[in-house]
């Protein structure tokens, strides 16, 4: 049997990948040094260990030689390979190292692999799901917690590359719709070479994350934010723009004034969008975001879920229904409301209150934005709202031409045709996704009776639905405030699985499995 | 404004079938007779409603006009009016006629038009979701509960003469295939008139129900079922080839023997099936049913469901899981399993226990099957077989192509290779559905919180999807021993929506919602 793919040349680059993983390991590095929170040696052992396995790999094999079969394998592997390697400062500040270092946190949840394989899958997929339970300066150190944080920052870099740079050449799953949806002087022509383009976009993300850092850091110094330090403010600059989700905070956002959360919702929502887009306006063209088909229907979408909800839970008790102890106050429902939407809607994930709280009809509202998804092209995950508008305008069409059986009406989405293909490739990827939410629905629910906790079924789905669509919480003992800890290690893994295949658009990761890759 | 649709003409073809109701409107009149049940005036009332009606509409328009568009008016308004008009036996039942007649059934939830309306649109879909409540002959005649189990025959003798005759006409939402399902000398070449087809199908569909009705009064007389009398066969004969559901006894089929429950399980498996194929059948060609793609998908799926759930009853306590009382006994297990299965898969909806009270596990495995359906051409609703397996068909085609840009390659069923709109149209059905059932969900959740009863999410997801997919029971309240009555009014009007919108492929009742429809 003779392999169609240089499998060697794919585990080459995801060795370099893992090289450079050391860099940003130095952040923490430097955290643990300042604070002296004694998490020195994690880091130290993590940062020896990318290199070393990183310059083994890279020697495997000849990245000349990666071609699109490669590069499927190349971007799985890297997120398996660098969920793994991240994994370490966890085990090692668990678990010590014998002999040499004492544990800093012994008493951790991530001493079990599976949990520590968990939050850091969870990180560099910009999930936020959560396994720590207790979330205190008491049990993990300050170096661990920002580098939970900055897993999910690094994660959101390498999806926004993905998406622009990488997902359209390999054109999947309706991707190359992200490179359609740049219309006019498209970001490929603005700057044509991949990695220019890569470096734009990074230095929006970059930017975008300091002008938050600085603003919440600002409130704090100007008295309206007493818990938002210079850390805090870090820390949640690196999960916002990564629509990740983590917060050293137990409480999430509900442990910030109302200000702070009024001024993280645009920073949520600027990270759903494309940021092909946001790169165009940064650069004076305004035109091309607030013209863009796409952007238009999420900015659509965002006020709709944050107008329905801010009526539930404002109007709650005149509707007899139990909403939280919001209701009836036209600010605190607003601003929960916009806040909640937007972060689900984007797949951020924060939460300004307990929402798992809400009375049913919010929470059923809200558990439909877990699957919307924010724009193509951004760090936002889930089906995204391209997709959901191709859907809708393919639907459209199907009634036309039921009444019409003889008329030719393509698919139009900012004034162009869309290709028959890329409509049923969104269809596909669709399929599949809401596939892979049922059969893990089953699998967790069966697997679940194992555990001593009885879940409801809303809290199995949205616990499948928020991991799979890297949102991060869901709802009863998966939500804002809970953890996702006490499910099995089998469950555990499962969703390992699932915020890796659906933080890659599905379709990249399922082909591998397929024997027509590697052998036809 | 020009209407584009002569809605007279539709309206005529529908007087004539509302007329033609006055026919079966005797046997449960006979019935009432037989029994002395006091039944009586509720069905002359009826049948003459149903002439002076009918023959009123048959008068407004010419059916010579009926083109495409008016037949998609038809239709829908078909089932909408012998909905309206066949729930008048219990309104008058339940009311009487003043200075006429008395109530016979005064204390009856048939009382409430939106229950009648419910019951009788849950009949004629055959969908078998009940609002009774307490099911007895001492509150209602055996004449009131024949005509409701008689509803369920005729609407599927409806579905399957629309299927195979009228749908492919239109060619709806990947109906077509239905069509080229039939490979080799289609039931079309067999008989080439649709009259004929029609006939060829009442012919097998009325036959498979008289054999089921014989065996099963055969039982009772050789004395292995001492409560299925006539009158309990005829009953169930009824609604098992209507994929119905609906039964006189409260606890539907649990009411009776083992060896009764394995009788039924084939004739539900039979009216799962494509009735072109069992017509072929009938007439000798066996290979074109077992050759069929879509009947060996159907087999196969029914089979998977049985094997699963077996698996769960008989092994429960070892799971650590409560699956309810038959734990341990393998011929137990499985012939709850088979039923089951078969029942929920082929949207019968009969029930050989309580299966609401079943584990999670086995509960969420049959949550699933609520969604899979019968074959294209049988009385079964839901998605339906040819559709999933187009589906997944295309889902490998698509994983193909996302290796092989290059590639065209067709989806093949049977052999042959599908139109690419015909593909298309199946996944804009199955997205229609799901978003019906989405919103449906959410609607419910926000209204339920009016009644008494605090539903769980799966009680009220099973809800709509048993209503949408015509299935009938759902779990909790709405198990196969509950009942929807106590859900409001809008709750329950908005179920009479769905099953009909269900029942009749979606898209055809849709469209009628268009303005494209009306004008273009
Ligand atoms: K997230
Ligand atoms: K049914």
């Amino acid at each position: 049997m003779r392999l169609r793919v240089d499998w060697r040349a794919s585990a080459a680059l995801v060795g370099t990948v893992v090289k450079w993983l050391s860099v940003p390991l130095l952040v923490p590095l430097a955290v643990s040094l300042y604070y002296g929170d004694g998490g020195v040696a994690a880091f130290v052992v993590t940062i020896l260990v990318a290199l070393a396995v990183g310059t083994a790999m890279e020697r495997v094999g000849d990245i000349q030689n990666i071609g699109s079969r490669e590069g499927f394998l190349m971007v799985a592997g890297t997120w398996l390979a660098v969920s793994i390697v991240g994994a370490l400062p966890y085990l090692v500040a668990a678990h010590g190292i014998p002999g040499v270092a004492a544990a800093t946190a012994p008493m951790s949840k991530l001493a079990n692999p599976a949990n520590a394989l968990f939050e850091t899958m969870s990180g560099f997929t910009t999930t936020g799901a959560t396994v720590l339970g207790e979330i205190s300066f008491d049990r993990h150190s300050h170096g661990i917690l920002m580098w939970r944080q900055l897993t999910q920052w690094l994660g959101g870099m390498g999806i926004v590359v993905l998406a622009v740079a990488i997902l359209p050449e390999l054109s999947v799953g309706g991707a190359q719709l992200m490179d359609a949806e740049a219309p006019g002087p498209g970001i490929q022509k603005l700057t044509p070479r991949i990695a220019e383009t890569a470096r734009a976009l990074w230095l929006a993300y970059a930017g975008i994350t300091a002008v938050e850092v600085l603003l919440l850091f600002g409130l704090n110094q100007a008295g309206f934010a007493d818990n938002m330090g210079l850390y805090n403010a870090v820390a949640h600059g690196f999960t916002t723009m990564a629509t990740g989700g983590f917060s050293p905070e137990a409480k999430s956002i509900e442990a910030f004034t109302g200000i702070v959360q009024w001024v993280i919702v645009p920073f949520m929502f600027a990270a759903g969008t494309n940021f092909a887009l946001i790169w165009q306006a940064l650069t004076g063209d305004l035109d091309e975001l607030f013209g863009d088909a796409e952007f238009r229907f999420y900015a659509g979408v965002s006020g709709v879920f944050t107008a329905v909800i801010a009526g539930l839970l404002f109007a709650g008790p005149t509707l007899d229904v139990a909403v939280g102890p919001v209701a009836g106050e036209a600010e605190v429902s607003l601003r929960h409301a916009a806040f909640q939407a937007v972060s689900i809607v984007t797949t951020t994930g924060y939460a300004s209150m307990d929402f798992a709280q809400w009375g049913e009809p919010a929470k059923y509202v809200l558990f439909l934005a877990i699957f919307v998804g924010g724009s193509a092209g951004s760090t936002g995950g889930a089906v995204k709202m391209v997709r959901w508008l191709v859907i809708i305008k393919s639907l459209k069409r199907e009634l036309f031409t039921t009444i019409h059986p003889e008329a030719v009406e393509p698919v139009r989405l900012g004034g162009r045709a869309l290709d028959e293909s890329g409509v049923r490739g969104i269809y596909a990827f669709t399929a599949v996704y809401f596939a892979l939410f049922a059969f893990g629905t089953v699998f967790v629910a069966i697997d679940a009776s194992r555990i001593d906790e009885t879940l409801s079924a809303i809290e199995v789905m949205s616990a499948v639905a928020a991991t799979l669509g890297n949102v991060g919480p869901g709802f009863g003992m998966v939500g804002p405030m809970g953890s996702y800890e006490p499910l099995t290690n089998a469950t555990k893994l499962l969703m390992v699985g699932l915020m890796w295949v659906g933080r890659l658009e599905v379709i990249p990761v399922l082909v591998l499995f397929t024997k027509s890759y590697w052998q036809d």
